[in-house]
């Protein structure tokens, strides 16, 4: 064959046992994952029960050779056995003393699940007897049989598993018995043969079960490389976009079992603590049981520190491989491990999974103890593990159960009396001041944020992870969750049911913003653990970020817990936050429902000292750091009531007829608000209010630089879409901070930016930079307008979406690179044309993304901003990325 | 002076006059508009008072010269001025018989109104007295100097003309008179006293009128060329966005008067008739009067008929004139003329304006004539000139006064009984059905779109050019006018007011949807005529086209309609519209209402046969040609009805409880519905909708090919924003079509593409063109989403944005080329990069638009397609556009 001459020289198959090895770990594209770290392992000196691994370009050659193994492969798989066969110093077949063998699939990257494994290869009618007679224990021999005739049958012949299970239910009611450990010796014999009819009954052409283990091993080998392109397998790699991999390699290995005695058992580790991270050996152990025993659970387990005492030979060599591993792999490992009559066999390491404190805890440890340096420690840890360290969670010893799940939209959890309303919550706290609030709403919008804020959490039944709620939430640092369809509210009544569970007014529920949980009652919470090493990894993460990381804040509070963080200055103020409390509303109703310019700049002069209040206070805060502040952005309507009785207390309040209200609202009304009169619109419309704001700052400006206060503030104009926009709006705003700036004889540094947020302001950025001094991509509306996509409506397709992988990921929560990045990189770069060192920073939800903020990175940003409970994440975020980009900003993509 | 010795050698000043000319028509730039034509008309023997043109040079240099006259110009309007001395045999400031000249600006673009003009000048305290006694004409003689006075103090000394008026006015009142002609010869003595003492007070530093004619000339042409960088003109410059010019030119040119008597005279004519583009000439004139008389309207002007009676001579030579700028010209010339003693002088001659019957007449005409040959006359008529051939309007005649003025969103008038909702429009029909219906809405939804068929026109408080009723109207060409906020519609007392009239149901109002005017009453229209000359046009422009133009139809009327009007295939069906007639939107409900896939599947079949009886209907009407079909597009909430009674409705026919009805309502509801749950996603979630109306359009097309019918099905995508969402339709259709066509045993050529709306199916299209077999953009989503802008919620801004020329023009009426048109190039571009031969066309309103004509074909588009009656129109304009292009399409922009 063509084939097999062109190839007729090459290593095909890899052997490892007996403390050496022909492969290795960096060798995973040949040899696999599971082959690589074998083969890793026994050259490390460390007892892995011997083997060989065929190589994943055998599984190339073998569909290029229409599904047959390549004629040369064949020698070097019979050389493999008979080393492991030496190893072992038994023979495959052997009457008397069978070698048996596992045969696994192991491809470079992880498809769990996807691919076939068969073990106990090598039995055959004659040689069951002599493991019987070697074990002195029929039961475990024959047991040994009739599972590997099912495996074989169902994976290599492709029989159906339930054939098999079947039979087995058939023994046990026939035997009445329950559990398959209750079924004698006799019985599985008796089984092995109703098998081998069964696996006679539906081969296709009909035949006996392999008596030759050579034969079954050819066998195996061929269902391991067909199950590569079963359709399992297929639409895995299909759905999880991997490409480029030649094939499945085929991990031949000596069976051992660790249910032959008390000498015996088996267990899993890991090398330290994978919950606290502290430094000591973590695991469980059983003796006298096989590694599907612990899964099952029928038997606790014994904490691995009690082998000591059982098996104290067997305990040190363990702390010795766990100290060699840990050497030698530089990070936690995961280890399963068996002994057979005394002998410790490690079957299996890989980099073990932990929470977030334990990451930080191990990578600052690992790296004071020498084994890895500052670089690694910082990108060791995921991002995204961090909200661990720094939300409230559940109690893990609490028992209670979820009776439903939302979207987890803001982590942490949180337990407090149920509200119906904004206004309820208002009165509860009025009330009661201490009391836990939990606010349940459909929806919420800009109007219940004074609720939104004295609750502990919210939970709503609609909205995707990018609605109000959301949103608003994520900013706070709040947990929440939204889209709960299985909550169904009736305002009116004041109450909600849950999955038949009916929830009143001030009972108590509580919600876990990390899993979308929801529970009837008071859970108990825990508070996060702030640790010194996370500060230490931190401070390390720093000395490799080039990227910015500022805060999304509205209010001191936020700006000063930011700064705690870390943030270095405020990338959005979002001033329409500030109109919603007391009196700012009335005067913002006066404002919008005003006849005259007059009426308005005199309702606004109303809110002039209150806003200036506000920014004084952020620049207090952010002393010596920039503040971009975002002029009113919502449309106009949003700050009067829908409702019939608010409109009429609307009217009432500012002393006008019910009627002009409603026409007001009525005028105001928008089919699709998010793309109607509001942002710039509204200042080009009344400038007054631009006026108002930019006066604000200026003057809060001004007031802190007279005290000393190192004030650098950044006006943003939100919704550009057009420069001329940006030109007449600058203009004014320039001109009247001069006017304000010479007035008090002061020099203040100010920028006046914009959001590009707009598709066409990105693809219109070389002209827009010709007016503005910052750019900050506000990839909220970014994302809606340039996919189509109502951050509000998506609950209904969202999930359907996200099942078929129309989107890989909710494109609210990380940049749709493909689409709206290339917007976001022609904004950049059309920019930068015009003003090269033109400043630009993201400013939505997705600064907070890790992802995002690589991607930031990459096309060259200057800053990130998010929520001040996302910047310490952005902080390691934005170094990992420089270090992967060589810490350097890459600009042209 | 560096300058003037730069310049030395230049020529400056041109001379014409006498049959001779130094300038000609082809030298605008440097002669400015005027001047040029002035010269061509002199070299081509036409009489016309002589004169000489500084150049637009000069202008430059003034500026470079710190707004002086550089010195080596002086000595060629010095020789100019000598030259038109000799030709005219008086000289200036002679005091006996002075030479009087004009002194105009005139750049190569017209600015109406944005520069200066001095008549008279050469008039002193001695030379008025010359002329009064050589005119014989003391009154003329004073009127002119006074006039003067004016003139030049204003415009070139900066005083304020109130100043002068104030002095007429007064005089007026002192001599009990109202008219400035009851003043006599004396008091205009005495008025030219109080001119010059006015002058003298207010000029600074103070000085006396100048008596010396070169002093005014110098201190004129300084005015002139001051008015170039005017606040007025360079506002203007900027608005219009004017640049690149060297500034403006002079004419100084002698006087000459109509008003010396009845053997004088002054007159204005068409070289055919404006309004029927008749081969007659056509014009006024008045004997003894300035033009100033003509426009004052103070006598009536006599027909130019009438000229060869009083004047034969003058007559005869005016003809001759006509026939020579005709044939010199080569288009229909406005001209100015002016008789003094006897003797003719032409003034002015340029292109003259013309309604669409008189374009096509007279391009068609000339042609015939040898005049212009085909490409000419094609180029010569603009695209939007056509709507007056195509639409009902308002009679000329009638004498009634608008009340209102909308927005004029769908051309043509019409008159009818106002009702005031969908059913009323539908119960008026039942029970008259020969009334003419006139629909009056805040705005309209689909649910009123068989109310808007029954009606002659549509009226909208609310809306903008591509608001529902906008595009539906124009759809079926059908008058409209939306945005019209001076009317208030009280929907349950069933009237309106409009500026304090009050219309109640069934009264007759007309408006006219080119104007956007509102009227009370029923004001008479007049139908189109469709000439020969039309259809020949059509023909010619056909000769040069290169892009298809298709239709967007719903229904085989329109098909039909557009076929007759030359369209060559389907560019959009819209599905949705054929789903709210009779029961079909009975079936629509109850498919939105059902709970099942199995509920949902019965509903639909119901649909089935409906809409493939109408896509029957289509494929016969466009029989040999394509029809694109666009799956269902808008949200399913908007065929349900959203008020308490429709619902209660909706529910007794059904059969349901009320509360179900009201619950998928709100289920459905949505914040921006146009980024929302419609388009692609509904069959992405509910795959059975989509295969019904697939299967529907290929049932039709196998029943119409069985009949020997040609058809060409192309089945549309919408709202795609990633190649995933095509790629799981199209396979889902592409496999239920192959199965139709192989049980029906035949072949049909169809194809499956997708509608290029989402932002990010532009910036994604090389991935989306390896499924979609051919694209549409549709521009009407593209621009919303692109530019942020909702089409429905713009009323309240845009006309700040139109006016404070943020858009030049409404990005929905013509492509804003530099944002949305950046996407479209892109999207083609990327699209033929995957599939070099991918039929890409447009089916936005933007395909009727002559503009965005021609940017499509600047990209390479394949076909436009736009509304019936806009379909000659677009046909006109992709010939000009292909002639402008040279006749190739350019893909490489």
């Amino acid at each position: 064959m063509a084939t097999a001459t062109a190839t007729a020289t090459k290593k095909f198959v890899y052997s490892f046992g007996g403390g050496v090895a022909e492969g290795k770990a960096d060798m995973k594209a040949l040899l696999g994952g599971k082959g690589a770290n074998l083969a890793e392992m026994s050259m490390l000196g460390i007892p892995v029960p011997p083997g060989f691994t065929i190589t994943t370009e055998v599984c190339a050659e073998y569909y290029k050779n229409d599904r047959h193994i390549p004629e040369d492969v064949i020698p070097q798989i019979v050389e493999g056995i008979a080393k492991v066969e030496a190893l072992v110093g038994k023979k495959l077949g052997d009457p008397a003393d069978p070698l048996l063998v596992s045969v696994r699939s192991g491809a470079a990257l992880s498809m769990p699940g996807m691919m076939n494994t068969i073990l106990n290869l090598g039995l055959t009618d004659e040689s069951v007897e002599g493991l019987a007679a070697k074990t002195n224990n029929p039961r475990f021999a024959y047991d040994s049989y009739r599972r590997f005739i099912d495996m074989f049958g169902s994976t290599a012949m492709g029989l159906e598993h339930e054939l098999f299970e079947h039979a087995l239910s058939a023994m046990k009611t026939e035997r009445g018995v329950k559990l398959d450990t209750e079924l004698t010796a006799d019985d599985l014999k008796e089984l092995v043969i109703r098998y081998k009819a069964i696996y006679r009954a539906h081969t296709s052409p009909s035949h006996d079960f392999p008596q030759d283990p050579k034969d079954q091993l050819m066998k195996a080998i061929n269902a391991v490389f067909n199950s590569w392109m079963g359709k399992k397998a297929r639409e895995y790699r299909r759905i999880e976009k991997i490409e480029g991999l030649l094939g499945t390699a085929v991990n031949v290995q000596a069976m051992v079992f660790g249910n032959m005695g008390n000498n015996s058992g088996t267990g899993v580790a890991f090398t330290r603590d994978p919950n606290t991270g502290e430094n000591v050996f973590y695991g469980d152990y059983l003796i006298n049981a096989q590694g599907e025993d612990v899964v099952a659970g029928i038997r606790t387990p014994e904490p691995i520190s009690r082998l000591q005492e059982e098996m104290p030979q067997v305990y040190d060599q363990l702390l010795a491989i766990r100290e060699k591993l840990e050497r030698h792999y530089k990070d936690m490992q995961d280890i399963e491990f068996t002994v057979q009559e005394g002998v410790l066999y490690m079957l299996q390491t890989r980099n073990g999974k932990r929470t977030g404190t334990a990451a930080v805890r191990i990578a600052v440890e690992m790296a004071r103890e020498g084994l890895i340096d500052h670089q690694t420690a910082v990108q060791r840890v995921s991002p995204d593990s961090l909200n661990h360290l720094l939300l409230p969670r559940l109690d893990p010893k609490a028992k209670e159960r979820p009776v439903a799940r939302g979207i987890a939209a803001s982590p942490g959890a949180a337990a407090g009396k149920v509200v119906f309303s904004a206004e309820d919550a208002v009165h509860l706290h009025d009330v009661h001041p201490s009391d836990p609030i939990l606010l349940v709403r459909k929806e919420t919008s800009p109007e219940d944020v004074a609720g939104m804020n004295l609750a502990r959490g919210i939970l709503t039944s609609t909205g995707g992870k990018a609605s109000h709620a959301a949103v608003v939430a994520r900013g706070w640092g709040k947990p929440c969750v939204v889209g709960c369809d299985a909550l169904v509210i009736d305002e009116e009544a004041k109450q909600a049911s849950i999955q038949g569970h009916i929830v009143r007014e001030h009972d108590f529920i509580t919600i876990d913003g990390t899993t979308g949980d929801v529970y009837i009652g008071k859970v108990p919470t825990v508070d996060p653990e702030m640790t010194g090493d996370f500060a230490t990894l931190m401070e390390w993460a720093d000395e490799y970020r080039t990227l910015k990381v500022r805060t999304n804040a509205d209010t001191p509070r936020d700006a000063r817990r930011a700064r705690e963080f870390g943030a270095e200055g405020i990338g959005l103020c979002r001033t329409e936050h500030m109109f919603f409390e007391d009196q700012r509303i009335v005067d913002m109703r006066k404002m919008i429902l005003a006849d005259t310019t007059e009426a308005r700049v005199k309702a606004l002069n109303d809110l002039l000292p209150h806003q200036r209040a506000d920014f004084i206070g952020l620049f207090e805060a952010m002393d010596g750091c920039p503040v971009t502040i975002r002029l009113l952005d919502p449309p106009l309507h949003e700050f009067l009531p829908h409702d019939d009785s608010g409109q009429l207390e609307v009217a009432k309040q500012l002393g006008i007829p019910v009627e002009k209200v409603r026409q007001r609202v009525a005028q105001l009304h928008e089919q699709n608000p998010m793309l109607g009169f509001r942002g710039c619109r509204l200042p080009i419309l009344y400038p007054e209010i631009g006026d108002m704001q930019v006066r604000a700052i200026m003057e809060a400006a001004i007031d802190c630089a007279k005290r000393g206060v190192s004030v650098h503030p950044e006006i943003m104009i939100p919704l550009i879409g057009t420069v001329e926009e940006l030109k007449i709006l600058k203009e004014r705003a320039q001109a009247l901070c001069e006017q304000l700036l010479s007035e008090a004889g002061l020099s203040i540094p100010y920028l006046i930016g914009t959001m590009i947020e707009v598709p066409r302001a990105a693809l219109t950025a070389d002209e827009v930079a010709t007016e503005a001094e910052f750019f900050s991509f506000g990839t909220n509306d970014l994302t809606q307008m340039t996919l189509g996509l109502s951050r509000d409506d998506i609950t209904l397709f969202m999930p359907t979406y996200l099942e078929k992988k129309i989107y890989k990921i909710d494109p609210f929560q990380s940049i749709d690179i493909a689409g709206v990045g290339q917007l976001i990189e022609m904004g950049v770069r059309k920019g930068r044309q015009t003003r090269p060192n033109l400043k630009i920073g993201i400013c939505g939800e997705h600064g907070g993304d890790p992802d995002s903020v690589a991607f930031c990175q990459s096309v060259g940003m200057d800053y990130v901003s998010c929520s001040p409970f996302r910047v310490p994440l952005a902080r390691l975020a934005a170094a990992q990325a420089a270090l992967t980009n060589g810490g350097k900003v890459q600009r042209d993509k």
